[in-house]
């Protein structure tokens, strides 16, 4: 047991490393780790079963500092407790170029960073994703390899965030008794003091959605770990309201929000060594606090060992280490050829959403770990399938989630199952509201995760629903973040060529851009290699010699495209058609691939029902460009697409006014 | 007072035209209007102040349909009610081509939608900034000019949305009462019951967050009067918890998912026929009933009479008249020119986030009904000037929003008050976080409303915060926008100049880009025409000659465009410099303008802190680009532009790397 003396000098260690830091950064946030300090001494030291030795551990129970500015508490923690790459020199260097201690928690930059946080509010909605994934793994593989906690901590600011009511009421309804949220009730903000904008009362607003929620002094260790050993005997999730006070120990900015966001300044830190009694120089610790962080670092080895033990032991060894690297069953390939050969010979003509489906029905039967949902558009976006049912408080053994009319909270949940492992999942909506799950799918590229959005509805051709729900934009501003493929197949066989890329994409998020209206097959070959892994590929060769036109489309547009090709080879012109699923891919290959798909065709066409942003690397800024010029409009299909003039008839008349021309 | 069965047949009416215009069309959504007939009859014929006749009235009631899909809810309403260009064969014509009656309501499409629904959560964010407008209003002309209640109807799915707890803990904190929000409370969503996803209680909810919060039957009228007349006495804003049926009269299809979104058959429709009584033909209403209703919409004639009486004995007339309209000041041209002359004196090195405060110090000292705000960083997005003191409950006569760290709510209330008439709002955050802003701009952008963005940090200039914070595809994505003005300024003039611009585009949404760090002054001579009103112009001319490198560029990257000129002009290659501001606005120049502008030099270089998609416009696809082509990193600016290549060496190396090579 811990004293509190030892206690206070642990915390105390936290919060020097941490306004040192900011302080030779001159930048950073130190009010969080000061104001945290003892949250987190009592959690690591007390409670939280991890190994700095192995920190990939898979039963580690997952802290997660949604409070991202607050990432000096997180280095600190990952240095005190014997993180081999969190060094001190790291410390030093917080903030700068090349360092570990990057501005804010950076997943893949530091071991024991379990996800990227510092936009509010992912954190905890990431925590329901990994708390998912506890519970998910832990009916496939039982107690004796998943049993743990997923803790997060967040400030005012995650909760005043919309998406922490997605993540809150979701957690409620599924009853996530293992994962436990601090709150950092500091009542500062950035602005001034919270009340300033907000008066919710945080605790019965938890209470509301189905969690337990108390307050308690969050700078008092054994209120702290009283709260936590109750947490952990609850039968739903909890909220811990830790009362603090931001910048803890600054003379005169404890308290304020000049302890917040910028360096305390070196009249304050010397008060505050002065407050705490400590003496020690900048990035130095005494050695006995240092050691009995290194031994609270090292409680978790015992348990890993018997863990191992146990996953030896385990006849679900093999297939519980696959699921956890990440890696897909060895007949994904050989399922999927299959399935190909299926299509070539069946040539359906469906909506892209429902060649989606068909491909996951191939894919959910091959690959036991994908876990699907939808945001309240399951039977629209055709996310389910026969393998998948659905997942509840009383049955996590399933693979389906009913996420809520919640696309944002949806898509950090998705980010935080993929980050716990052992499970690939995706979830839908309609390609419009992407705008609405957008930070977070963000994030997934940021931190190059296998994260899958499938979102369907993906143009006009949606129809009656009206310019609300048309994407228009969203092709470009999704091509717009980095890391991040972008899929719009053209039929089934792409469709699933999309899907297998997607699955193997271990470093890439990816999204599905899917039709809701039918589409007839275009590739009616079996051809073992995934065309769609170069990005665009020539679909349909010029006839009657070298193409005068080259014609490239995404989606439901390329059976356009093929339309304008014919008239216009009946009109003596040879014309190409390049069918193109991924901007991205097709950015990754080589120079000559790109150059001799984009061709020498004196006229270049692009036909996609979007924007024209992006397609000018394709046709060139005088290229011709079928699509959208502003919003949709609500009427059926067949009047819409005529109306926006995107026709194969347009596009043949637009190509040979240009071809007269010349 | 309306006879139960006469109540019941007028409800009647909204259901029988919904569900026949669903039929016609094929398409829609009949569940919720047949639910909420008997609020929305309630609230139209004995509660809402409206006059179909006048219905731009500035002081009537606000009726929001937030859950969009109930479109038809709103037509019936208009239609029965007596609005002109709500005629039944609009009714006919539901969610067809060219009809006022898109598949969800669009503001502007015919009078009496208040503002454009659909995507959820977005009309109870609104709502919020129609509340506060009607307050701003009262305090600034009077209960005699300025008295009137918004009214709000919303589904399950608003409620998940995050969006609608950034609004509901807004509107609770601002103590908004004549915000009354009706919940259909039907617990069914599109896959199934609600409880599939939720178990909210959103009664607990709303008053966590200071609302008055309680149950009726949605189905009893009187239930539903009571609690609207109790809602008119409250000193917080109130919810009404309505109990209804999805889909009330359908035989087997009530109460289910299957009466949510999809036409309900003839048969379900001759069911509800008999159940109901309801004997006449699809789109006629029995001639005693739509008497009711067009006497219904004839109640609040005489109030307009009085208020236009009042109004016109007013004092404040012609104020109030001129800001109701969206006029500026008449001097507003001549302040802007008197303070770009100052500028060209003063020529200040300031970062543009602070040559916007300093415009906005100007400006707003000049427009009264400016009213600002930020998402929680107001000394970062320098948003607030001397004019613009705090509203707060016990005084809404001021003119800033704290609106918390709620940048979805904030986009989406500026849109509201904006709506509501009278102010102009804008409202800051990172340019980063324009994600989790960004259904609301861009239903900003669909309905055509000058809502201002105003988005700091725009690039990796802003330094340690790191990846997460900088925005790299932010400027691409929001230029994607149809109809949305982004503006990136590269000195204090182009920032008084982009809003001088912002404030005069009464018909598109407007969001400034604007640096953390210090820039030049570039524009140092005063010029009366807005430069930036071009969207793109020649900033610095080539010497020595014809030019044969012409550089664009935007915002913080000009200084380093005209550093790259120097350097080349040092070499002899005679080089222009093209500032772009905005896009969006060179888009709409001549095409001799736009041609003369990009030029013939033989290379062409675009410089922007961001990915390159959009810029072949002006560099075409074989052009130079110095930019982005990732995710940032962490770490003090000046390490960061040489990181990333972004110099005037690194372009200058890159031109003659070129001209070498011709």
């Amino acid at each position: 047991m811990t004293s509190r003396e030892q206690h206070d000098r642990m915390a105390n260690a936290i919060r020097f490393l941490s306004m040192d830091a900011v302080e030779k950064a001159n930048s950073g946030h130190p009010g969080l780790p000061m104001g945290c300090a003892d949250i987190a001494t009592v959690l690591f030291t007390r409670f939280l079963k991890f190994d700095p030795k192995n920190p990939h551990w898979a039963d580690r129970d997952r802290f997660i500092l949604s409070a991202g500015h607050g990432s000096m508490l997180l280095y600190s923690l990952l240095y005190l407790t014997g993180y081999e790459d969190m060094t001190i020199d790291q410390i030093r260097n917080f903030r700068q170029l090349g360092s570990k201690t990057a501005g804010h928690p950076e997943y893949g930059h530091a071991t024991g960073i379990e996800t990227t946080t510092g936009p509010l509010g992912q954190g905890v909605a990431n925590s329901v994703g990994f708390a998912l994934g506890e519970r998910i793994m832990n009916a496939a593989f039982g107690d004796d390899l998943v049993d743990h906690f997923t803790y997060v901590l967040c400030g005012d600011g995650c909760l005043m965030e919309g998406i922490s009511q997605e993540a809150i009421s979701l957690a409620g309804h599924l009853k996530l008794n293992k994962l436990i949220l601090f709150w950092d009730n500091n009542n500062i903000s950035i602005d001034g003091p919270v009340t300033l904008a907000d008066n919710t009362d945080q605790v019965a607003r938890f209470q509301a959605s189905g969690w337990n929620a108390s307050h308690v002094d969050g700078m008092d260790p054994e209120a702290i770990a009283y709260a936590i050993e109750a947490a952990h005997h609850s039968q739903k999730p909890t909220m811990i309201a830790c009362k603090t006070t931001i910048g803890f120990g600054a003379p005169t900015k404890a308290g304020t929000n000049k302890a917040h966001g910028s360096p305390l300044g070196a009249e304050e830190i010397a008060g505050a060594r002065k407050f705490f009694g400590w003496d020690s120089p900048p990035f130095e610790i005494p050695a006995d606090i240092l050691d009995a962080w290194r031994e609270a670092g090292r409680r978790g080895a015992q348990p890993r060992a018997a863990w191992e033990g146990r996953l030896a032991k385990s006849d679900k060894k093999t297939e519980f280490e696959r699921r956890v690297k990440g890696d897909l069953p060895g007949n994904f390939d050989t399922v999927i050829a299959d399935y190909k050969k299926k299509l070539a010979a069946d040539k359906p003509k469906v909506a892209t959403r429902k060649s989606s489906e068909m491909a996951l029905e191939v894919i959910n039967g091959a690959v036991p770990e994908t876990i699907g949902g939808s945001a309240d558009l399951t039977g629209s976006n055709n996310t389910k399938t026969s393998q998948t049912k659905n997942i509840t408080p009383d049955d996590y053994g399933q693979r389906y989630v009913h996420y809520g009319i919640r696309e944002h909270g949806m898509a950090a949940a998705i980010n935080g199952l993929t980050l716990h492992g052992g499970v690939i999942a995706y979830g839908g909506t309609f390609l419009c509201f992407s705008d609405y799950a957008r930070p977070a799918m963000r994030l997934a590229s940021l931190m190059g995760i296998r994260s899958i959005f499938v979102m369907t509805h993906d143009s006009i051709g949606l129809g009656e629903d009206g310019p609300t729900h048309q994407p228009v934009e969203h092709m470009a501003a999704l091509r717009a973040i980095p890391n991040h493929n972008f899929f719009r197949p053209a039929d089934a066989m792409e469709t699933a060529e999309c899907w297998q890329l997607a699955l193997k994409s271990t470093g890439t998020p990816s999204t599905l851009a899917l039709t809701r209206q039918n589409l007839p097959a275009l590739r009616t070959e079996y051809v073992a290699e995934n065309l769609c892994s170069k990005g665009a590929y020539e679909l349909a060769a010029a006839e009657g010699g070298e193409a005068v036109v080259s014609i490239f489309a995404s989606g439901s547009e390329v059976e356009i495209a093929l339309g304008a090709r014919a008239l216009l080879q009946g009109h003596g012109h040879p014309t190409r058609v390049v069918s193109v699923p991924s901007f991205e891919l097709f950015d990754e290959q080589s120079d000559a691939y790109r150059e001799k798909t984009i061709g020498k065709a004196g006229v270049k066409i692009a036909i996609e029902a979007g924007i024209r942003q992006g397609w000018d690397q394709f046709i060139g800024s005088d290229g011709i460009f079928i699509g959208m010029t502003g919003f949709g409009a609500s009427g059926p299909i067949e009047a819409l697409y005529p109306h926006f003039g995107i026709t194969a008839e347009a596009a043949a008349k637009a190509v040979e006014g240009r071809l007269h021309k010349k």
